[in-house]
Parts: C-alpha cells; structure tokens; sequence
C-alpha cells in the first residue's frame, strides 16, 4: 500500500481524496488543512484531518503527499519545503515560473533522497505529454492547444472583483471554425480571437450599472479584450442552478506532413471532463503511485509526466500491461 | 549522431528512412536487404545498399536496427537474433505472441548488453500508450478502439488470394454511430458488427464469376463474416488511380466517472494518417532514438514504449522541454 497524505483541502483536494478511494494500492491516511481541521468534514468517514503543522511530525507514516496548494504563493514555497521530508506531487502551472520550481524542487529532493513531480494534471500533466510525444512522431508541424467548453477560475474570479458584481461563472469554449480548420489540417495561423470565445453569466446587485459591468469585462485587458466575450446577466438562483459544475476539456492537436510533404497526418488528443477538480485529483493519484516507485528505484529529484516511464503510473504489472494494453 | 540501419526495404522501411532524414540527431548508414542489393533504389541519393549477410560484419558501426520485417515470421527469428549484436526497434503486431517474443528478446538483449524495443508504431505504440494513460487516471470505466477508416494490407491480401481475382483494395470503416455513442458518454456494449464496417474494392479477371468472388469475401471466416462487408468491383486503372494510397488512423477512447460516479469523462486519442507506413517509420525512429540513449544509461533488455520515459524520444534536452511543451 502506498500511503498518502493531502495538503489543501479546496476542490482539487476533495478531487484526490475521491480518487484514492478508487485506487486498491492507495491508503489515504488522512488531511492537513492549515484552516482549523475543526472546521473540515471530509467526504470519506472516519478520514482524519490534522493541523498542518503536524506534518513534519508524520514523515514516517506518508509516502506520498500531494500538495493541493495555488500556483501563484503556496506550491512555490510549499512544494521545495515537504520534499524535505516527502516524496510530494503538485499541479503547478504557472508555466513561466516552472524552470525556477523544477530547480528548488529538484535540490530540496535529491539533498534528502526524495522524489518531487511537478506541474501534472492535464494542463500541464496529458496535454503535455501530448504535444511531447506527437512532436518526437511528426517533426515537420504544427502544434494548436484548444480549451473548453469549460470553466475558467481565473476568469470568473476577475469578474467577482467588478463593483456591482455578486457572483460569475466564466466558460472558455473553443471557436469551432478553427477546430474544423485545425482538424482538416490546414495548418491555420490563428489569433488569440479566433481561437476562443469567452461567455460570462454574472449575477450583479440590485440597481447596479449593468452596462457598466459589461464594459468592464469585455475591456479588462489580458482577461478578456483580446476576446469575443459575451456578458449575460442572471439571477444567483440560476447560477446555481445551471452554472454549479466545474467542466473542462480541450484539445492537444499536431497537424504535419512526413516524406516529401505529400502525406499529412492529424494527432489529436482531447479530453471531455465533468469536473476538472476530480479529474486532476486522479492524475495526482497516478503520479503519487509513480513518485513512490522513482524512491524505490532510487531515481531521487524533481520529474514531470516527461521523466516517467508509463508503466510507473499504473497499478498493474508489465506482463499484465502488455497483455492487456499494448 | 545515432547510426541507424534499416533491415527490409518495403513500404515500412521506406517510411523509417524518409522519417531518418527529418531528425537532424539521425544518421542512416545504410538499407539491408535480404533481396539481391543490386535490385533496390534507395529513395535516398546515394545511400548504400548491403546484403542482409553484410550485418554480422556491422556490429561496430550501427547503434540502432530497425527491423522492417513482418510479424508472422520475420521478426520472431530476426528481432532475437540481431538485437545480440545491436540495439534494435520493431513494431511486432501479433498481440497473442507478444510474451513469448518479449521473452526471446529480453534474454538476448540482456546477455549482450543491449537494448530491444519491441512493438512499437501507432497500434502498438501509440494507441498502447493512450490505453495505458487512461486506464492510469480513470480507474472506473470502458475502453474502445476504433480503426479507420484506412487500408487493411492482411484483408486487400486475403481478398487477393480468391479465385478469380487480380487486386482488391479493402478499408476499415468505423460506425459512425457506435462512435457517436462513445464519445457521447452511453458506454455501449458494441458488438464487431456494430464497430466497424468492411470495404472492399476488386478487381476481377475478365469472365470470372463475380458473384461468387463477393460470396467468398462476404463469408470468409475472420476477415468478413463477422462485418457488414461491401463489395465493389473497379478496373486495375480505377484502382491505381482512387486506391493507391496507404491511409489509415483511428480512436483509443476511455469513458468512465469520477467521485460518486456523477461526473463522467471522455478521454480521447485519435489519428488521421495519409500513409500508415510514413507514419509508423516516424515512430520507429523516435523509438531508435530511445533506444540508443537506454543502452547508454545502462538499462539493457526488452522495452515497449510503456517502459519508456517519454523525453527519451525527443531530441530536445530536459530543460527544452519543460519550457515548450510541459
């Protein structure tokens, strides 16, 4: 059994601790929360939820901890800091900052023979693993990433920041033009407008200025201006109704041409996801079962989904995946 | 530079050297041909033509072999033999056979230092590994594999083998509505039938009795009998002019549910290829490139691409890597 331990008890770590549940070789031993733990009910029964100061106490129960902390300031000092004491997995994105977080991880790690995988999930973590491998295939193309139908944070945080707004639910919904375009192997130059549309449903407060709530959306640089943005106004009753999920997907597409250039060929890989929390979490779940092994195996420091030989990430044996997957 | 020799010279071997000369870390040394090599013109200018024979001599000057031979008696023999003496690639497609070979070329391999990577291509290969990846991430769901629509060199051959008939052509098409189905979420229960169609263009001898050669398909155990199979009968001209093309492609998709089984998701791998041995040269390639690199890092023995750090097929170093594709 690998021993699991969830730092972050947001959606992300809800998405983990259900997918340790689907995992026979995975024992969730419990959560730390640096909330009051009080305050936590856990999905699972009977789940423990401890201080997170209680965990430089808990290196020898842990394996694995998966970090469901931010992006922006907690993985940054969080991640190098537990692979003092823990194999450790995250979902950083913050992909101009990755060189920095892959160096202070990767010495943290190999100073105290740990293993730390960075930056998984699905994007980063399968999309990447797509464009990397269909660019080692098809060496002359073209590589697009879509995303969508699905529910920016992000987008929806920067609209709650508006005066006047209550609440919103943001989606990012690729422009099917440039999909048919993309998937007919056109190789299409495309701006940022014509590959994304971005729908915003805004719940704003009684007798404020709609219009004004309008303009500031579809104007807010990097958000939205560099988008077609539609804003429709409802009511909270309706966000909650209709608006309550957290879908994602998209598409990793290469489009290129081998021999002479006369025969092209299309490499898509694309995901259609109900709730991107619960998804991610089983990535984090696959890549926590492959950070024990690399220990195992003594293969100590920073890796991405690019470091790790597939078979790592899965329960079974290589007889078993070669009879049954190859 | 990895010195690369290509043993077979058919359409598969043809595919690896045009995909050789697309990877500027690839040097082709040479084609080996059990065939006299006087009969043979290179596609490349200049490139040497040796005797099979030649390559017990050749030990010294080639990294990596990649067999082009077939599956039914090639490459059992052939892929044990010569990985003793180098490392070698091959994209071995009898899945039932598969342990045993995997078995023969370990052992040889081992005893020799070398590496042998084993089944590799687009199914196996890559369709291997968007089984396997799935299966990691979404533990509760259904597999699927669609073909098509593309060219069945093992069906056109069986066609050809009836009395009466001069060429034949035959596609793999899959349903369009069992695909609709998948994708969609139902998790059908698909019968062969239901998956795949089966056409078949023919070109018959003048007088033969066309009526029996398309009862002979449409009832031929294995290939036909169990598809919805139709028959078109074209001239030789036809056939050369619509037909000549190798194309193939297809879709590895896992549709399963998260949490308390609510949210469901669509994992989807697809390829749309214009010529099935250009592309599968290029996989071979990458997979020389691993190959080379595995026996230098000391971990000699059988490999599939599951075994296979993904950033090992790639020409670009770590740090490339992460910053343009993670």
């Amino acid at each position: 059994m690998i021993r699991i331990g969830i730092l972050g008890y947001g959606n992300l770590g809800r998405g983990v601790e259900l997918a340790a549940a689907k995992n026979e070789d995975i024992e969730l031993v419990g959560l730390f929360t640096r909330r009051d733990p009080a305050s936590i009910t856990p999905k699972t029964e009977g789940l423990p939820v401890f201080s997170a100061n209680e965990l430089k106490n808990r290196a020898d129960d842990i394996d694995v901890l998966v970090i469901c902390g931010g992006s922006a300031t907690d993985l940054p000092t969080m991640t190098p800091e537990y692979v003092k004491l823990f194999n450790v997995v995250d979902s950083f994105d913050t992909h101009a900052r990755i060189p920095e977080h892959f160096a202070n991880v990767d010495a943290a790690a190999k100073a105290t023979d740990h293993v730390g995988i960075i930056s998984t999930g699905w994007d980063p973590g399968l999309f990447s693993l797509a464009r990397l491998y269909s660019n080692c295939v098809l060496t002359d193309g073209c590589d697009y990433t879509f995303w969508g139908r699905g529910v920016s944070q992000g987008h929806s945080d920067a609209i709650r920041r508006i005066e006047g707004v209550i609440d919103a639910r943001q989606y990012t919904v690729p422009v099917q033009a440039a999909l048919d375009s993309v998937r007919a192997g056109d190789n299409p130059e495309l701006t940022t407008r014509e590959k994304h549309t971005r729908e915003c449903y805004v719940v704003a407060k009684e007798g404020a200025d709609l219009a004004a709530i309008e303009k500031a959306i579809v104007t807010m640089p990097n958000y939205f201006a560099d988008y077609d943005t539609t804003v429709t106004f409802i009511s909270q009753e309706e966000l909650d109704r209709d608006h309550k999920g957290i879908p994602h997907g998209g598409s990793v597409i290469r489009t290129g041409a081998t021999g002479d250039g006369e025969n092209k060929h299309v490499i898509e890989f694309s995901l259609k996801l109900d709730s991107n929390p619960e998804f991610t979490g089983s990535v984090l779940i696959a890549c926590a079962r492959a950070a024990a092994r690399l220990q195992a195996d003594g293969q100590y420091g920073c890796k991405t989904l690019f470091d790790i030989p597939p078979a790592m990430l899965s329960p079974l044996s290589g007889e078993e995946l070669r009879a049954h997957m190859l």
